[in-house]
């Protein structure tokens, strides 16, 4: 179908480039995710704030000690600098977690005092525990410099009322420990994303299953899967789909009415049978926006919207498949989460030259290893070994069409594949 | 306790650097998490092999095309230039996924084949679809140039007995397919190591909870088990612990009885109630290895096996806590995966001078930013507001004792914070 028109007022784009293709889909208006009330927790991490969020306490909650000494005037103390030693009578003790607060201290007191502890009032400094000479009932200051440094003022964090994270952002461990430490309880963030994965094919086989003669095994089905989660998304996989089109047809529809978005692979090739463009454009506008890119791998992938519903048509070889998700797919899908796909890209030199067809725009997987001042990107260019080259790669370099041969150790930048960070 | 020796037998180092601390701990036996047999799916990406993985069959399993076209012999096709076009008879066609091998191809034959499908014998060659002029039961080839480099050979990607992964590899979405691919259905991976969380303080309130006079918000049973989480681990909190030694010592008996390894937060620094390394310390050799490090932040910081289980004691204050968690504890936690931490340091250039105290090593944490030619680090150095700031690092500086001021504009590595990359 690449580079046919069937049609002059068809409004598909074919044989577009990856920034064209994603423009025109990102044009429209995509949906987003239901949003949900949860509790602050360790499992708060990872989630997507769909409001934003503001302190409901100061941090430190009142004003405390930063070291084990003893609360202070600091004017009582500057005389003390290692020769001359100034003498204070120890008027109690601060325990943490007392109920209330200090007595105050005047001149020529000190109290003893725990890191974290509560100041009594009159406080401007604390002397280090190991600056003194402990006496019981007195103390002698040895080195009384820089006493004031010791003290955290109420609200020196956290301010009540501060703009602590906006709608978007994703929450991070110190985040949630920063909000949590602020005295939020409760977080409105978007339900995860449900993601349908249609996989089509008569010849796939599942794991664990005999392989009969001419079928393959199944891969999609577990990669992508594998991916969408990686990338934020819980992916719904449906039983795989047979080649035919009433099948396609009825799966879409089920998965159109259970999801957010669906991701297909296979179908949507230039092979006869791939009626997959023909039902997704059938379902609703704007349909079929995209159908062929001029890149390598990926070509035949399609972009289509159902109402405000994406549709990615990936194509059926699994490594086309994962590197068009990442790659296409991704950035359509983070709409779901009303975000940009703010993954940093990693600056390497590559390792080996790369000349490679200037036609089409190519994504070349590398593998990345710490070297001499810098990271190194070895550049996966598999003849028939595509597979098993993809699982090796940390992330894909983006060569525009029209690019000359790039030399080894140039520097370039690499985009990192959604991999499940945590192991498991 | 710092810089105190309390006997010259204790084997503790004290007041050590970071690497120093690590290798010390590193260099006595850790134990390993369990194994357990589990099916190859989706969720097996994150999961870390505890065996070599060898391919089981061919990918792909038999011998196919790589376009949509015909099938023929590569000698018949060798004229057909674009002037000069070869007709050929069709003899048949192949259907995907069908069970048997097509029928054998002769001179002057040309059989239909979708893209996947399984070649029949003796074709050496496949002409794309849009290259011929298809009449039915024959076609003319009008460009029968490289038909050689449309067949994926059986075993082209993956042979049989091919070793894929090895014991401590940690399984990529793509990976996964490479495996499911070559007929794996059961990998062999280690269980996720539980670690025990034992946050020590009376002073500490759970969200929700009225924060009384004198006490603080939880911060770290959070901000912890959350980045244990994001760095492959199965976090077990337990109950806050009261600041008492027989209560301690409850609770840590408990947690090395349940658990793969305890991380203890407060209790460690140098007040008078810290009995943690008392308690540590009794529950068996090797015991302390580590207590205080010449980091900031940090200092007060204990690395100790109780047997060969890890026993990591990080300061009370959350900033200092989880950046200790991510540059000592992270380290010794992954030997229960048989692992050194293979995270890649980042690239970027400073955006501001850093001139720290140079009898220290620092630990900066940094937001980056895409920037011109590369990634911006921005140094993140507060004065009070600490965990706030923390909340917007991406990544930590380590800058090591006895450095200089750093220019803005120097390019330095950056280690990445653990944080659960997959949005939910």
């Amino acid at each position: 179908m690449e580079g046919r028109q069937t049609s002059t007022v068809d409004p598909t784009l074919r044989r577009v480039s990856l920034a064209r293709a994603l423009s025109a889909v990102l044009a429209h208006p995509i949906r987003t995710a239901a949003t949900q009330r949860v509790p602050i927790g360790a499992d708060s991490a990872g989630r997507v704030l769909a409001e934003d969020v503001r302190a409901l306490e100061d941090v430190p909650p009142f004003t405390r000690s930063s070291v084990d000494g003893f609360a202070v005037r600091a004017q009582d103390v500057r005389g003390a600098d290692g020769r001359a030693v100034v003498r204070l009578t120890v008027i109690g003790e601060v325990l943490m977690g007392a109920a209330a607060p200090p007595a105050e201290l005047q001149s020529g007191q000190a109290m003893r005092v725990p890191t974290g502890g509560w100041l009594p009032r009159g406080t401007t400094g604390v002397v280090k525990k190991e600056d003194c000479r402990d006496l019981g009932a007195a103390i002698e200051v040895v080195d009384g410099e820089g006493s004031e440094d010791h003290i955290t003022a109420q609200g020196a964090d956290v301010r009540c009322g501060d703009l602590l994270r906006r709608r978007g952002d994703v929450l991070t461990p110190a985040s949630v420990g920063l909000l949590s430490g602020s005295g939020v309880a409760e977080l409105v963030v978007f339900a995860t994303p449900v993601v349908g994965l249609l996989v089509t094919g008569d010849e796939i086989v599942s794991p664990g299953h005999d392989l009969r003669a001419g079928a393959v095994r199944d891969i999609n089905s577990l990669s992508l899967a594998a991916a969408l989660r990686a990338m934020g998304f819980a992916p719904r996989t449906y039983d795989r789909v047979p080649d035919r089109k009433d099948a396609f047809e009825r799966a879409f529809a089920r998965a159109r009415a259970e999801c957010d978005a669906v991701v297909i692979s296979g179908g949507s090739s230039v092979g006869e049978r791939d009626y997959t463009p023909q039902i997704v454009g059938a379902a609703g506008p704007p349909g079929v926006i995209v159908h062929g890119v001029l890149a390598k791998p990926g070509r035949p992938t399609m972009l289509a919207l159902v109402g405000d519903m994406p549709v990615i048509g990936l194509p059926g070889n699994p490594v086309s498949a994962l590197v068009m998700l990442e790659t296409l797919g991704k950035p359509v899908l983070l709409r779901l989460y009303d975000k940009r796909d703010e993954t940093l890209p990693l600056r390497a030199r590559l390792r080996a030259r790369l000349d490679l067809d200037p036609e089409l725009e190519h994504l070349v997987p590398v593998a990345l290893a710490r070297a001499e001042g810098g990271l190194e990107a070895d550049p996966l260019l598999g003849t028939s070994a595509q597979m098993h080259i993809l699982g090796f790669a940390d992330a894909l370099v983006d060569v525009p069409a029209g690019s000359g041969p790039i030399e080894a150790g140039t520097w370039i930048d690499a985009s990192p594949l959604s991999r499940t960070s945590s192991l498991r």
